[in-house]
């Protein structure tokens, strides 16, 4: 039989057949046709059991790259994004120590394991060379429950799928396709350039997750039920289709529209239903985001994913998606602008305006990120602790004057306990509330640390095309471009600047609409706060006899 | 000139006129006639000054023992009690890091010194061999305000006067003085054996403390106002005459009434005026305490201090009550009893269960103490500071949207800023709470700290007389006494068991009385607290639109 060399280390979970391996191992090969990225083995000491495919080499044949994401059973090869799934955190956390991760990248491990592929994805691969993270497998910290996973994805793919293109010559000089019927319009708006909105708004819920299985039971995923307020009709959806969605929202649309990295990275959780909730909260809010973005909503793609009829529709759909040639730069060629010219100077100013403010938005974001992390993790550890001993001490004096044998102690001591215990309730209402308030302003200036994130490349292509404008002369001179190419330059940068605004100013309104509402949701909860630990208080006071 | 060795370090306070000498050194006697305990002394670098007397041993005369507490300059010398004054500790410190202290000892200089004497106390060390504390003076640890001072007394006095008389035999088998008019009366009260209560409660109210000074203002002492409800005329006192009261009482009658020592230990405090403020309230609580003692208050000694006409009469009143043979365990010879004789078992059972009371009661008290100190910490010192960063955050945020350049910016980020100086202040009101609530808790529980401390020797005179009724056979036949000693010892010693249970009832009356007052007032502060907070919040919350 062949044999194979292990790659990476591999834990088994038990009771699931599988196999442990350790990298430089050599397995010999039972069963090459077990499917969905497994394979059979058996090692030296003659124990047979599954192993991840993609974890061994086999022979000499076959696998020149353990990385190449084809193989003949058909796997849906997962690649990593660069992100260590054993890194450690531990935000909402059931652990009082562990606080709002913010930075650590723990992800949680579902029993849902999307690495193979069913048939109802079976043209996943053909058309894409870079695959997308799919619900990656982690490790969930508590071994017994969850499973040890690939730890030594090694391989980091560039999620921005047009930072190769970032150029924007693409469109600044390009003999441009003939207009289709796709225009996106900019007009002026009270506060300047905008969008055109819809009038009717699009939004859509994201509910009810449900585990499916894929052979045998050995293999899990979770599906999401994406219900669109046009259709009103749920569509099934698992992650890696979202993350479908973000690749080609991100292609089409990114040097025009950041669109902020899907929320996977953050989702941490120690159990499997909190981690799904707070997954399924986290894809809502990325939806309801693209939901309210006038380009990002009007899309094919994105009505597409939110309202196809059937798996034909859908996967005609996606192929067509991929195909598309207007993606990237190109994107600005689709754009209407009825204003004059602006000022190349005007466009400059602007461009370093934003730069500037999505910097220090970002810092002042990253600050609050910080400062309610170490709050979290006060609330929900040393402070409720700290209520709790003063009850505990309250109600252990209460004990010791039980002893006295004094006449007439009693409502003394039974005030004494009930205060005592409402302390250990003060304890309890302290180490929840964060999840009550902390946790909504938290996901929302999470939400824009990554939406921020996402700015840096959609400027860098309004910084390339300034320059580029810049060497305009040089490049005449240079006879790279004649005087036609400058005006048409200059021109299509003034698009992309209208284009760069109305971008801006969806951002500006809608982060006053969030931060509005997620102060709002902050105070009145933190009021609501208050008001119980007082109230509580006061029956505890009406214990106590007036002396 | 007289030479002198110097016998423990001093440090010199700049400004005054003082010189810092070493432990070893020996200097040269400029002056032995200043008086105020100090000398004036040369070094061998030639620098003159003043140097505590007590500091420093005077060639092979004079000063036999450097802690005679007598000198040609009619000095009060200082004694320390045990006390180590350079131990440290931070209670109500307004630095955040510091807690409550329960534990340390600090004790703050005020610039007041009174081991010196005045002519107002000129007959003050006639009298007595152990010298009281005075106010003592202490190095206030901040160096520049304050003094350094007599960091080395090693002699130890035990401030309880009567251990050394502990041995009840005085009582159980001594001849005892005819009956004189001062009897005290135990009756069977609803409780129990009960002391019998005035109806006119005394009450006194210590305050406005002035500073006075001596030596040209080298020295000074604080004068506090002492007015009972009795006269309501105010007489004027010093802490060492508190000290020269509580030393009286306890000799008087500690052996059947636990007097708490006096609060000095426990003041600390970095600032002058706090560190009075502090003193003159602890000196407030336990004259009340005292007050409310229906033994202590109708003492002769008692009524002297709070209500003396004028010098004349506190001086002779001193000098009487310090000659007063009825101390210690002959106290009870003046108890009168109307109630049967107790079984010996009876009062056995029921001193070891006062013991095992005032022993878990301790453990309860420091225990809160303790968990007190801690919480006492975190609100003054972390807590505030997260509350100061949440605020500053927001502020923060609120500062970066309004560059932002976008119209309509300005409800957002007022309301913003807004919630962000709430929140500053919330982080005041969370420093500023605990003298508002703990401070009061604290101050009970170490009041009674103190109290439970004063049983353990009260309790020691009963249990050595019980051991003692216990020997009567052996004792009868060693030939030491005869049956009616025998007799007399059970009868005397149920007297002091009745004693003991009507001490225990006044205890257990006050405890009652006050652990219900200071948890209401606890409560009360606690809920004005988190509502004073919500309605911050509230109006906080007012400031943002609702969209």
């Amino acid at each position: 039989m062949a044999t194979a060399q292990v790659m990476y280390d591999f834990i088994a979970e038990p009771g699931n057949n599988e196999l442990s391996v350790k990298e430089g191992e050599v397995v010999t090969l039972i069963n090459q046709n077990v499917g969905g990225g497994w394979i059979e083995a058996q090692n030296s000491r003659g124990e047979c059991g599954l192993v991840p495919e993609d974890y061994i080499k086999v022979g000499t044949a076959a696998y020149p790259d353990a990385y190449s994401h084809k193989s003949a059973n058909n796997t849906n090869n997962q690649i990593a994004n660069g992100n260590n799934p054993v890194s450690r955190g531990g935000g909402y956390s059931s652990e009082p120590t562990e606080g709002w991760n913010s930075q650590g990248h723990t992800q949680h491990h579902t029993g849902e394991d999307d690495d193979d592929d069913d048939e109802w994805d079976e043209d996943w691969d053909d058309s894409r060379s870079t695959g997308g993270d799919g619900d990656t497998p982690v490790d969930d910290e508590g071994g017994a429950t969850g499973r040890n996973t690939h730890t030594h994805r090694k391989l980091t793919l560039n999620k921005f799928p047009f930072s190769k293109t970032i150029n924007p010559e693409l469109f600044l000089l390009a003999k441009l396709p003939p207009k289709g019927k796709d225009r996106l319009s900019i007009y002026m708006g009270d506060v300047g350039p905008v969008w055109l909105y819809s009038d009717s708004p699009l939004d859509c819920v994201v509910a009810d997750p449900k585990k499916g299985s894929k052979l045998y039971g050995l293999k899990s995923y979770i599906e999401y039920q994406v219900t669109p307020n046009t259709t009103n009709r749920p569509v099934n959806h698992r992650y890696k289709h979202f993350d479908w969605l973000y690749e080609r929202l991100s292609e089409k649309f990114g040097p025009a529209v950041p669109i902020p990295a899907l929320p996977d990275k953050q989702v941490t959780g120690r159990f499997e239903e909190e981690f799904i909730k707070m997954r399924m909260e986290r894809l809502q809010g990325w939806m309801c985001r693209m939901c309210r973005h006038p380009v990002v909503s009007n899309s094919e793609v994105f009505q597409l994913f939110l309202s196809y009829n059937d798996e034909k529709e859908w996967k005609t759909g996606k192929r067509k998606s991929e195909k598309d040639e207007c993606v990237g730069p190109l994107i600005f060629s689709t754009i209407d602008v009825e204003a004059p010219e602006l000022d190349p100077i005007d466009v400059e100013q602007k461009c370093e305006m934003y730069s500037k403010f999505t910097k220090t938005m970002d810092d002042g974001v990253k600050d609050l990120l910080n400062v309610g992390n170490i709050h979290w993790k006060r609330c929900t550890g040393p402070l409720p602790k700290e209520y709790q001993k003063i009850g505990k001490a309250f109600q252990n004096l209460s004990s010791v004057f039980n002893t006295s044998g004094y006449q007439g102690e009693t409502t003394l001591t039974d005030a004494l306990t009930a205060a005592g215990k409402t302390y250990e309730e003060i304890a309890q209402i302290v180490a929840e509330q964060p999840k009550k308030d902390l946790h909504f302003l938290m996901e929302t200036n999470q939400e824009y640390k990554g939406l921020l994130g996402s700015f840096h490349d959609t400027l860098a292509v309004h910084k390339a095309a300034i320059d580029k404008v810049k060497e305009g002369d040089k490049m005449m001179l240079a006879g790279k471009i004649n005087t036609q190419d400058k005006v048409t330059m200059a021109k299509r940068t003034s698009i992309m600047a209208y284009t760069l605004q109305a971008e801006m100013n969806h951002f500006h309104s809608n982060r006053i609409y969030d931060y509005n509402r997620v102060m709002q949701c902050y105070l009145e909860e933190q009021i609501r706060f208050y008001e119980t630990i007082a109230s509580k208080l006061k029956l505890a006071l009406g214990q106590f006899t007036t002396l």
